[in-house]
């Protein structure tokens, strides 16, 4: 963390200090707001808490419930959310709290008794390696609360405004505030109570049965049979062994459980998979008693059997894999002559059967990949196109994660003996870990990620997927550090210098990259702040940190600090052994002796690769999608 | 984390539930508490947070200052200080926050011209792997901020009462509340009104000008002779390249620095030595300028400069190496006939040279020893003889660390062109390491510390030094975790038992141990709670974890919790590899076929080792201290 370059605070840094609409913020959602978002859910305190990192944007986030979340339906954790976490600031903490995933038990019907089930194997979660973080489970509730603690935490301190529910919307794009939006108190001293806002950008995170969706007219289309599942949230004494693993259990007449451990030590959630929903049902399946789950759950365990002690939260629910034909306002027909002006994210938008766990994980990376675009685009760092990528980067990746979900609900569905190879459950798990811990996100060429041509020089960061991190050493203080760690959710653009191997490229492209008027940074940083108040500019050498002289780095990898001139030596890396550990990022992330310029998205996705010689291409690139603007 | 276990909670899991005092907390000091705690520094915090896990005990903690400290002299953080954090639930929030040191470079006089400073060397901090905890730099200030907020947490809701200041005390050993204390307000709409608490006991954590000390008679002796510093907490530019490295910077005439860096990467420490102060400077001293104090830096520095922008603090303050010749109020010759009702702690007691970086920490660990002292003693789970064992082990303690202090500043503060061996600074310091990083207290046999008849059953955990953590595999989730990172401070006793190596000892011992009415688990824990309310009984067998049978752990390894009945099932561990990690506490802490039980104190010293049929000793050593009460 980087704090007291403006002086000596005596307090929590993790708080940093109110700015903009922070500093006063009004208790009452105002008539004219530059970001309105409904619903709090994991997209939504997501999209706050990024934007909150924009205080001169009035945003204002409204949720119908009354007050927070007490207990919610999701709860697995990926990997991936984790590093997002991280960049919220709270990886460590809800890790500390969080069930942590480290292997998968799988029980079979007993080929010699097939009325019970017997551990076939266990996996470990991880196999590939795929990230630094564990894969976790903890209630929806608790990730709420951390997003909240993160946007109040952040400079515009925005929060939710409970107890205010959606109604409609009307767009004039003739206004500066296109957005009327229709509202009502659903709770408080002006329950029923209606009212509008005038908005520049809504956005809608209020689930399956999104009120904005509707407003748009847009429609979840896919299966048209839903599957309903039992789902227990309960402590139970038991003598089944792997009560505190994840286990996939299938028994001999198809009926199957999952069972996932929850924080604490003792509650588990079981889903017992009631099948399709046929055809005339009307909703009588969601009326199956928590007797009968359990019972049913208990058939499935034989020999073994769980004695509930206390229900903390069940359900039946039903639910189908469907996707919105439309994340925005535009149709496909405009999207050349007009940028969308009203966006969805999250369940709105997708659908996907409870065992993945893929729903709140894959909305809240809608909400990082919407949040630092409006961010640019409000605040003149970008041009309104820029909003056109959320839809196209989000749709295709839903549409996979789909495929994916119902091939493993299907196979998941199989009864046992239907299968040709009896390993197929196993295999399609471990096969898909990269898919199932949300890293199999891939962004197409477009205004923001460029093309593969240079990808070759770093083989380890390939364009469009995120930033995977890995350890280095800094060279002020030698200190291990994970580069990825150093990636706050601020909305800023990262530029990764590795240096070539005698640093003569490097010295030529850090010269160009602080003094060139055709440099980005020299470009669109806007003065009177700190030099790396939009990009955050790193160099990391291939050479033994101790044998760097900070002499003969590049001025615009010490960048200069606000209000006192300091200059921040933090931003210099090397390679080496410190604390038994050894580092080689270049080795690890496939750079050579030429090095590479890795150009990192505000929301950690791989932008670009260039050569440490390609300034051009570079340029090129951020003159794509920046602009230049009065501050 | 153990939560849910008493039902679902929506809510940080961090904060328990409030119990006894806490629920209700008075905002008025009451006129007669438990405990009586006199100044909000480090120990005192400490001692407060200990004591809100008794919330039967109704305590209080005042301190002179009107509100929270701003900034603190103390900045080092011994790793010893950092395991103490991870039992108050800090450890890795405060981390994610500090410096951490991970080298020290030393600089002395260039042979060629020694008007100027060369780099002569640079040591890794932690030689010797002494802790798998960091060794940090974070302004006391946060320390206080950490210790206030984990006392606010557990169930008592202990937490400080600013703008109170002690006058003086009375024994009266015929009260059932002893001592009378009296005490004024020192801000707020009282301010100058004088009243009086009554205390069963009463503790003084008020620096080292204690007025508690004063109040029992008892001095601070020593040195003679203050050591005068000027110490400087600035922002700068600098060409120094090691300005974020610990440094020890040795110039040609005898002037010297300790540099230090501070969190948020701007930040650091300097210390000028200003030498031994003059008889009859009386003060004077004290008024050096801050600008004399950076001149003298830069001549030391020479040919590097620091150009400071902000000066965060500075002071120039003189300290001797003293120690008091009491910790308590019961003096030698009365000690078998009185057991102490008033007691001092940290600088009341003892008082070092700053470079040692020793204050807050030793004082840290004073509160940490007192407090379930005073928690058994009130709640009638110990006789009062066991606040006898608070002065012993401390004492011993302060003064070798004294004595160590001493060696180091001594050594300091020669000019290099005098000693006799070139390499005397840096040899000492590490092989100082160990003092220096806290792990050098050793308590030696008392009613709390058995002798070491049995330690070569378990060589890695020697009796009367801290439990030294290590990984193990519990067998419930496959997690690997630090066996000594379930130890939160909570006033509860550690049993470890070590299987042999075919169970035959540890089945037996476990028997015992759950069900004979010799066993203290069976004769000490009060009925109507949870089974391991007093005791925290674990089992690490040497087998791979993934071959352990639950059904064959002995009941008392999976204790019983209140009021659903449900088992505990995390307690059981194992060996073996998970997450590419391999795991073997038996090598690591020396631990051989037969087994060992490993019994560690509340405040995470290793009171004994008995060998798993050592049934009689292991009863006598509890017998010794405990007694069985009425809930």
């Amino acid at each position: 963390m980087d704090f007291h370059h403006r002086g000596y605070q005596s307090a929590d840094p993790r708080v940093q200090p109110a700015a903009g609409y922070g500093v006063n913020r009004s208790l009452e959602v105002p008539d004219e707001v530059d970001v309105f978002i409904a619903g709090a859910g994991p997209a939504g305190v997501l999209l706050a808490a990024q934007l909150s990192w924009f205080p001169d944007l009035n945003v204002r986030i409204i949720e119908r419930r009354p007050q927070r979340l007490q207990i919610g339906q999701a709860d697995g954790i990926q990997a991936r959310s984790v590093e997002t976490f991280e960049a919220f600031g709270f990886a460590d903490e809800i890790i500390g709290e969080a069930y942590q995933i480290t292997e998968t038990a799988f029980w079979k019907p007993n080929p010699g008794n097939p009325a019970e089930i017997v551990r076939a194997t266990r996996t470990p979660d991880d196999v590939a390696d795929l990230s630094e973080y564990p894969h976790l489970v903890v209630n929806q509730a608790r990730v709420l609360d951390y997003f909240i603690e993160a946007g109040r935490r952040a400079p515009g301190r925005v929060e939710p405004d409970y107890g205010i529910e959606f109604l409609g919307l009307d767009i004039d794009r003739t206004e500066t505030y296109p957005v009327l939006v229709h509202l009502r108190h659903t709770s408080g001293a002006e329950q029923g109570k209606e009212f509008t806002v005038r908005a520049k950008y809504v956005v809608g995170g209020d689930g399956a049965r999104s009120s904005v969706r509707k407003a748009l007219g847009h429609q979840l289309r896919g299966d048209a049979a839903m599957h309903a599942w039992g789902v227990l949230d309960v402590v139970a004494t038991t003598d089944f062994p792997d009560i505190r693993l994840k286990s996939i259990i299938q028994s001999h007449d198809g009926g199957n459980i999952l069972l996932i451990p929850r924080e604490g030590g003792y509650l588990f959630r079981v889903y017992v998979d009631l099948g399709e929903t046929p055809d005339g049902d009307d909703g009588k399946i969601r009326l199956t008693p928590v007797d009968e789950i359990i019972a049913q759950a208990n058939s499935i365990l034989s020999p073994y059997s769980i004695d509930v002690k206390a229900v903390a939260w069940s359900s039946v629910y039903e639910v189908a894999h469907r996707l919105t034909d439309g994340f925005d306002d535009v149709p496909e027909k405009e999207r050349d002559s007009k940028t969308p002006r009203v966006f969805i994210m999250g369940d709105a938008c997708h659908t996907h059967s409870a065992k993945a766990g893929q729903g709140m994980n894959t909305s809240m990376q809608d909400g990082f990949n919407l949040g630092w675009k409006l961010g640019h685009v409000l605040t003149g760092r970008a041009g309104e196109e820029l909003l056109r990528t959320y839809g196209d980067e989000r749709l295709v990746t839903s549409q996979n994660l789909i495929d994916f979900d119902k091939a493993w609900s299907t196979l998941m569905a199989t009864p046992a003996d239907e299968l040709t190879d009896p390993a197929a459950v196993e295999s399609f798990y471990v096969q898909g870990a990269e898919f199932s811990n949300g890293f199999k996100t891939e962004y197409t060429p477009s205004l923001v990620t460029s093309d593969t041509t240079h990808q070759a020089l770093a083989t380890g960061y390939p364009v469009g997927r995120r930033f995977r991190s890995a350890k280095t050493i800094r060279r002020s203080d030698s200190n291990v550090v994970h580069l990825g760690h150093l990636q706050t959710a601020d909305g800023r653009w990262r530029i990764h210098a590795f240096a070539d191997a005698d640093h003569t490229l490097l010295g030529a492209f850090g010269a160009w990259l602080g003094e060139s008027p055709e440099s980005p940074v020299v470009k669109y940083t806007r003065p009177g702040g700190d030099d790396d108040e939009f990009f955050d500019v790193k160099v990391i050498y291939p050479d033994v940190y101790r044998d760097l002289d900070p002499a003969t780095v590049p001025k615009v990898f010490t960048p200069w600090k606000a209000p006192y001139g300091l200059v921040d030596t933090n931003k210099v890396f090397g390679q080496g052994e410190v604390d038994k550990q050894k580092v080689d990022i270049f080795a690890e992330r496939g750079i050579g002796p030429d090095g590479a310029v890795v150009i990192v998205r505000p929301d950690q996705y791989v932008a670009a690769v260039f050569p440490l010689t390609g300034t051009k291409e570079l340029a090129a690139f951020f003159d794509g999608v920046l602009r230049t603007a009065a501050r």
